[in-house]
Formats: C-alpha cells, sequence, structure tokens
C-alpha cells in the first residue's frame, strides 16, 4: 500500500526485518512470507516489487555491509603504512558486531557449490588483488619486506576467507585462536607480520561467532538457533 | 558381442580407450561415441554396460590411479619415518606421468562447482587425516618438532591440491616454482620441513604440466589441446 512514498525507507525496513529474521531462525529457515509477515504493515507483492528474492536481499545485505565498512576509507589513507592497512582492515572486519553477523549468515549459504565456487574466484582474484596491492605499497614505503608479495596476498585471501572459518573447518574459540597463531607465524615467517597478540585475539573471538556447519542437512541453521 | 567374455579385459580396454582420448581431444571433447569409435569392436551398449556416463569411467580412472600408487605401501613402510613418508607422497606423485596426465584431466572438470565442493570437502576432511597421522608419526619418531600439527595437515592438504594447481591460480613453470619455495619456506617454518629443492623442482615441473584453464567456457580443454 505505501509502494513508492518512500522507497529507500521500504527497502531498508525490508533489509532490516530479514536481518532480524535471518539471526533469530536462520538464513534457510526464514521464507519471504516471514519477512512479510514480520513487516506486518506490506503486501507480499510489496516486499517482491522490491527483492525478487531472499537470495537477492541477503545479496543486498551483504552490499550494504561492504559500504558501510568503507574500506575506501582504510585503502587510501595517506597517513597508514601498507601493512598498517592490512592490519587496520582485518581488525575493523573483527570489531565489527554487524559485519560478523552478517557473515555468520552469509557463510552457511556457501554450502551451495555454486555460490562456495563464485566465492572462492573472488578470493583467488578481487580479494587477494586487494591485499597484493597494500603489500606492495607496503614493500614501496618500508612496512613490508616479502619475496613472496603475490603468494602472501593470495595466502591471506584464501585463508582468512576459507580455512580460518568453522563452517568449513569446525573448531572450538581455542583452536581459532592456535589456528590464527598459526597463520600469523605463517605471515612473519613470509616478512608480512599482520597480527600481533592483541589482532590474533580479536580475530579467533569474532571468528568463533560463525560458528559450525555441518553441511548435511538444510536445517542446520535452525538447528543451531537456540545456543 | 563380447560382453561378459572377459569383463575386466573389457573394462580395462574401456579405460584405456577414454585415457587416451581425454589426453587428445580433452576431457568436454570426449564423448561416449568417441570411445565406442575409438575401440572399434564393441557396441556403444556394451561400453554403457560396463560405465553407465563418461564421468563414470572419469572415476574409475581415478580409483585406477590410487590403487596403482598404492599410497599404502609408503604409508605402511616401517623403515621410513613420518616425514619421509610426507616426502616420497609428493616426490611419487611428482614423478608419476600417467599420475599427472589424469590430474590434468581431471582438474578441468572441477570448473562444475559440485564436483569442486565435493573435492575441497576431501582436502579438508580424508587428505588432511591422512597428513595429520604422518606428522603424528613424525613426531612421534622424533622426524617433525611443529606446534602445528593439525594446522600443517590441513594446509598441506588445502594448498597442494588447490593453491598450487594453475588450473585455479595460473602460473608459468617458473611462476610455479617460487610458489612451492614458499610452501617449502611455509612448512619449514612450522616444523615440517616436507620441501627440499629438488623436491621443489619436481614438484613445479609436474604441476606446471596440469596448466591453466580459464574456467569460463566449456570447450577450453578442447582449446587447450593443440599446444
Amino acid at each position: 500500500m505505501a509502494r513508492g512514498k518512500n522507497p529507500e525507507r521500504t527497502r531498508a525496513r525490508i533489509l532490516d526485518a530479514a536481518k532480524r529474521l535471518f539471526l533469530t531462525k536462520g538464513y534457510d529457515g526464514t521464507t519471504m512470507q516471514d519477512i512479510v509477515d514480520g513487516l506486518g504493515d506490506l503486501s507480499k507483492g510489496a516486499v517482491y516489487y522490491h527483492f525478487r528474492s531472499k537470495e537477492a536481499i541477503l545479496d543486498a545485505l551483504g552490499d550494504e555491509d561492504h559500504e558501510r565498512q568503507s574500506p575506501a576509507a582504510i585503502l587510501d589513507d595517506p597517513t597508514l603504512t601498507g601493512l598498517e592497512k592490512i592490519r587496520t582492515t582485518f581488525r575493523a572486519n573483527a570489531d565489527d558486531l554487524e559485519h560478523m553477523q552478517l557473515m555468520g549468515i552469509a557463510y552457511p549459504t556457501l554450502r551451495d557449490p555454486k555460490l562456495l565456487a563464485a566465492n572462492l574466484d573472488a578470493w583467488r582474484t578481487t580479494v587477494a588483488d586487494m591485499f597484493h596491492t597494500l603489500i606492495l605499497q607496503g614493500i614501496d614505503d618500508g612496512s613490508i619486506a616479502t619475496s613472496y608479495p603475490r603468494e602472501a596476498a593470495e595466502l591471506l585471501a584464501l585463508l582468512t576467507n576459507y580455512w580460518l572459518v568453522p563452517t568449513f573447518y569446525p573448531a572450538t574459540e581455542d583452536e581459532l585462536r592456535h589456528r590464527v597463531s598459526c597463520l600469523a607465524s605463517i605471515c612473519a615467517g613470509l616478512g608480512v607480520p599482520v597480527f600481533d597478540d592483541d589482532l590474533i585475539d580479536r580475530v579467533a573471538r569474532a571468528y568463533a561467532t560463525l560458528g559450525a556447519d555441518d553441511g548435511n542437512t538444510a536445517d542446520t541453521a535452525e538447528r543451531k538457533e537456540p545456543r
């Protein structure tokens, strides 16, 4: 009924309602009808007018998250060295509760092989390229000294987005701390000492919130909810 | 016509013919009819009697390869330390031309997201478990001293099966040598010094034969053929 009156506000309300439901009922456990019901005053048609599917809502939440985090502000900060930019990116991600909540919704959807393949592709290319740029900046400004700039970039992208994530490699928080320590030692060994003790702790705690996922049942996200 | 007379021999002939075609025309460029034509004296029905699909043939080639390589012989060899068993496994793989040829056929099929997801799953579990067992043996026999046995096992499985592979991360042979050197340095840093200079060279040369794959077109394998 209110369709078109304030489309930006309606869109934002749908995203908020959907996110709240994804967090309480799980992404798999939430239907478009649940989102309509949660809003109360919008028809199903009005919701579909803004988002053609639940996947489109999750995509939009991801875009919103990406903008809000605004890595551009970090990447273009002239007061930071290349190494500090990488550190700041990880710290900003780990400390951003809303970002980690969204990751907690998004990662279980990577049980879908097509989504997983698309993400692996992005980690191999866009994300690795971003780290590569920062590592080259770090070599230039003297904050990084490595013989393996491209390799370190690819490994940072792959290991922090895939190997550290308990959705794929189940782990308790203590096991995660050990895993991040291992990554810290690898990065330092390669001359890209991104993770100090403080960052190891922040990253381990943040990733622990993502939880494990056995990947075998459609209702895993729901079953995990009561914790 | 000869169906049932000597099924094992027929099966082996089909596998040989299919492998030869996969190597010359590419896996995507080969049809079941090509395999029937290549054999000459078997009906299509006779071939389908043994293998329900081209994928089933590739699976059987993989099983055959796995048996022929007989990692059990390495894993159970009482004269080898844990570290030597890991080294011997990599050396045996790298030096086995037939194995690398089969990998060259199999890797491009991982453009299929479902096959990729299934392989990632195996690398995370079965393959990582195998390395974990050998690393624990190595700790026991004194050939390995690491604080990260599980992490090193997971990384060996993931990085040698995925990151080193130019199908995913395109690279020239020189770039591959640099990448394997990077992995060698990581493993040594973790206390699991698997790769010496000789093994770095063997592994780089072997992986270079796998070639790159842009993953975007169905006929990539065919287009690469003329090289």
